[in-house]
């Protein structure tokens, strides 16, 4: 089984990567961009079959070392 | 409209950050993980509204910028 997570700062949180690529969008002359926010995507290759506890392992991999809680959400998408 | 952009590297292409990631899971005891790829997602706000004008705008911006089509792919999602 695939899954995949996706990373991204919290709302209210500073995102200098996303804003460095509003910046340099504009410079660019790319016109009618507003809030850019950059994240990370994660793709993990399980051995897990059960789409429950896939879900489960994967979201502890997020809470022990993928995410910061803080300051960062994540999302969990399983391809089954 | 938003769209949302994920740069991965290419298969075939080494990828240090998802092998950190895969070698930290299983020292963390995590079992039964195989291949991790780690790439990029990019979150933007757009002001056009139309969904073909707006893939081509996203498309150009990951040539230009977002993506270095050497060694990533991307693939853009518009939430209409």
């Amino acid at each position: 089984m695939k899954a995949r997570v996706h990373v991204m700062p919290k709302p209210g949180v500073l995102d200098p990567q996303g804003k460095a690529v509003a910046q340099a969008l504009a410079s660019l002359g790319f016109k009618g961009v507003g809030e850019v926010r950059q994240g990370k995507v994660i793709d993990l290759e399980l051995t897990e079959t059960d789409p429950a506890l896939a879900r489960d392992a994967v979201d502890q991999m997020c809470r022990k070392l993928l995410a910061n809680t803080v300051v960062e959400s994540y999302g969990i998408e399983l391809d089954t």
